[in-house]
């Protein structure tokens, strides 16, 4: 069976998932296409899906008897109303960062995932697919013992003008918070930031670098530097303390080259080279899943802890060098 | 348009390959199996492949209108026979390794595919399809100097008693033979090989390891260290010597560990893992090609140019620590 | 000149200290011995300096005229006593860890020495004279521009059941407080402690491992994870991340093998290998400045300040998770 | 006991070791000095040695009674004259490369020392000082197996228009000749010299690079590239690869750095900076000896096994491809 995809929302980032389903996996078709400029949904008919009728509206889209799949690629805002009628639709539905702008958005989200009774969500947190990662969890959780500490680090050659502090948590470390627990198949109980001194690249309205520390319920704990103005490249580290060794996330595959009276390996400067490989494997994950009428993946229960602990990373950030709390919830059933 | 693909030849590498186009790959169906075993076939089908229509022979399911394209997965010494078949009938065909079982057999592929016109044949020289190999390619291009030299090594941790010296070329060394000449685009004028001493874990019929010493057109000098008694690992290694620096092969991404008092990587030990994501990129590239009617990546001019080059081998081992001439005819237009 | 040294203080460390003095270093002989178990002196007499005289006490060594310098590597509450006793003989003196046993100790040797109007003594932080620390510095001081951060660890195989969480501070952490700080060329203002829960390993009264944060007057911010049940290895780390890029300490030589499906590098086990190097240069310095009448190196003022920063972190360690503000006295002029 | 020692030729590394003997190693003084150039014997008797008398001529020194070992670091053509005048006058000599300017020259030395009965001369390789290949030789007895192959790699930035290449043997190659000897414990039985085409940066005198293919007594194979016109540094490789596994020389300590979308260590471009802390270690094993009255390390037979190693090397350059023999006299009881 093919699975038949609509995309809601065909930017960049829809686009590039359009290609990727229609040129790179197998498996599924794009069939319909929905964007409110109109143009740009074409533009991604014309050049990838010539199959593909346009929909006036994500709604509409959603409740076409020939889409069995939704792709949420549009403006954050509008996420959480659309997974909503995915659900009610019955329809799995792939949906970008973030799954609601709040995290009683998220929330809403898994209400109605819990009334339906079946996953109908996967999160776009790709880091989960990328194949460094997924070794390193086969580290994590068969060579080095329990994990006690770790170790990260998100770096960014440079952030723009409008990138302010909350930023750091709500764009990038979002991120780690979202892998790392899956790393460590663990919650959050408490989040601290620390703030060196600005770096001199950074502005008046961003104090960067931070280091954020998270403790987890089973008692290991997290520092996280995040350094958006760090210059010399986009750089990812992750490195896990267990009780029997340490296991680190593998560098980017770079040829090694002696050039210059230097031993030197390139380092990527764009962040959307870095997991690039991952999107194909979270997506054929997606259709996969929905092939058999479910999702699997980060589920919106992931994508409501994530919104929970952003919120308290930046309670954290306003209180610099005091631990603030995370509680969750109980966990729902259905994302045991 | 999906391209329609039979695979002629079910055992391991035809089953996997189906696994791919059906599964994982975009852009092409397989509507057709045969194989001298038709059980095998009718596994294949019912595993991977529900909608193929099974052929009693390989020139049946070539002929069949239904079938844009072939796979010739079968037992080597049938390998002529269908890929000639394929390109009377004009139909794309990728050919796993060997293209023929001699190099006159190649050659007559050469002939029928240039009296064709156009390029219908793809061999399966998966390495130059590998990230690791593109990467140092584009730092041969462009990073290091024009090549002057190549040290280069094959190491496998161990090999059945039927392995005998010659497979050491044609089984083993076949692989650096293909994708060294395509990285540094030239032809090879000589061979030589070198023998130390036995390793303790080879055997009366095969001498190992052994130094393969290429020249080529240009005066670039490869060693390539074979050695298929390794006993640690299966491990490529390859650097290239250019004017201003040198490049090397990446390892494949591994966890750093620290455990044990030992700061350690894994090696692979199985071959199959090594360049398992190249599979994927070289058949979709098949796939991409035989939309447009034609064939992309290594052509029967590579696969014939590497039989030449490995019957010089084998003779240079035969005189070992003698240069033997590699003569190669003139290239045809068609893979200018 | 030749100079003529006292060891005061002949277990393992002053027994291996005089064999360096008399058989690998130049500029120096050992021409007197004391210790309180006078067995012990003359064992290094018969095996090691067969010129030395045996003093009874250290006070006595100290005030002969034979006598141009003096190492002090007796039991550590002694320490003081003796480096006084140096100063007021105005002989320059070498004195292993701890200068004293307390900050105010500390305090009085400053005192002593800046009454005296010169440097005299140096203090055994060896790690100053190590080629990574010294490497790593260049780095620090002329490539990777101002620092922000530093990432440490100081990991240890194992403990025996007497060293408790205080000895985390005093005994381990004591090195990253000095060569940090002589690494940034600044000073402490703040130190924090955060404690994962306890390794497996680690027993009732210690909690291993732990975070120690300190912040510095220029608002470098450093987490030093330390770990003394890891385990794997005894292995330093320290990470520098500046303003341009980031520096990190060089690993100890090792071969790198291949071997048993690993890509492998030995790791230390054993403290005393680590730095084993840096203790010949460390005593090579303090010669040819005694040679000159004065002392160079680390400073009684570097070993108070590191007596007043332990006792802020011991502090840390109490008050889990808050800072623990570091006061610092005026630096005296001497020490600029 | 202070060793006494004469220097023979004090241009740069006779007083380099002079500096050495007095300022950093232990056991012995400079007390004598001896230069064609009187003029440069007295700059480092002022600058370095002021306890030391100077002669007139080599044999003069030698003569000396207040002499008890000699260091021969004058022009190479004089070495046999000095190094037999030591011999004859029973004390211990350390010469720097050659031993003598041809393999008969060698052989008089050799024979000279045996019929003196016992190890007198040290020749100056001091590569088996270097702690990377003391490790590797560790590796190579005890880790990976019997060894079977050797990769190894010479290379130099550059070299003056004067350098021709006979002298990539005798200048460059001589390092490797000397020390994979050492390492393997074994002795080589043929020499063959493959030429790529020249590089860029090569002159009409000089062929660069070149692979240098050696077999050992044991079957064992080498292959050293000499590249002195590398362009990008200095650099040292070697790789031996076992019946288990592979051992490879260590990288010289560097700071790996994070710094312009570079993963970047540096590579040293002077080889005088390769292997200095090596010459410590080489004199210190002299003096150590010479205070016994013998010598150790390097002996004359070593010496003159690499010079008829050279020669053999060298005449395989002119018979490019060919193998030429190597064939060694028995060695004397006195050298095994």
């Amino acid at each position: 069976m093919t699975v038949r995809i609509g995309v809601i929302g065909t930017g960049a980032i829809g686009r590039d998932h359009a290609r990727r389903i229609n040129q790179v996996l197998g498996g599924a078709r794009i069939v319909a296409l929905s964007d409110v400029n109109r143009a740009s949904a074409e533009a991604v008919r014309d050049d990838l899906a010539p199959d593909a009728v346009l929909f006036a509206t994500g709604e509409e889209l959603i409740a076409s008897p020939d889409v069995d799949a939704v792709l949420v690629t549009s403006w954050g805002a509008t996420h959480e109303q659309y997974v909503l009628a995915a659900i009610a639709a019955g329809k799995p539905c792939f949906c970008e960062k973030p799954l609601a702008t709040t995290a009683e958005g998220a929330r809403r989200i898994v209400d109605a995932e819990v009334a339906e009774g079946r996953r109908l969500v996967q999160v776009g947190f790709m880091r989960r697919y990328d194949a460094g990662y997924v070794a390193l969890k086969q580290a994590v959780d068969g060579r080095i013992g329990a994990p006690i500490l770790v170790h990260a680090a998100h770096r960014n050659p440079t952030v723009p003008e409008q990138y302010v502090t909350p930023m750091a948590i709500h764009d990038t470390m979002i991120h780690e918070i979202d892998v790392l627990r899956w790393l460590l198949d663990d919650d959050y109980v408490s989040a601290r930031v620390i703030f060196p001194r600005a770096a001199a690249r950074s502005h008046a309205k961003l104090r960067d670098p931070q280091i954020v520390i998270l403790e987890t319920a089973k008692g290991t704990v997290i520092d996280v530097e995040i350094f958006v103005n760090c210059h010399y490249g986009y750089d990812i580290q992750c490195e896990v303390v267990g009780e029997d060794g340490i296991a680190r996330l593998p560098e980017p595959m770079a040829v090694q080259m002696r050039l210059g009276a230097k031993l030197q390996n390139e380092i990527l400067t764009d962040w959307k080279d870095r997991f690039i490989a991952s999107y194909d494997v979270e997506l054929q994950d997606f259709i996969n899943a929905a092939a058999r009428g479910t999702a699997a993946g980060p589920s919106s229960w992931d994508g409501y802890v994530a919104a929970i602990t952003s919120d308290a990373c930046v309670a954290a950030q306003e209180k610099a060098g005091e631990a603030v709390a995370i509680d969750l919830p109980p966990r729902p059933a259905l994302y045991s």
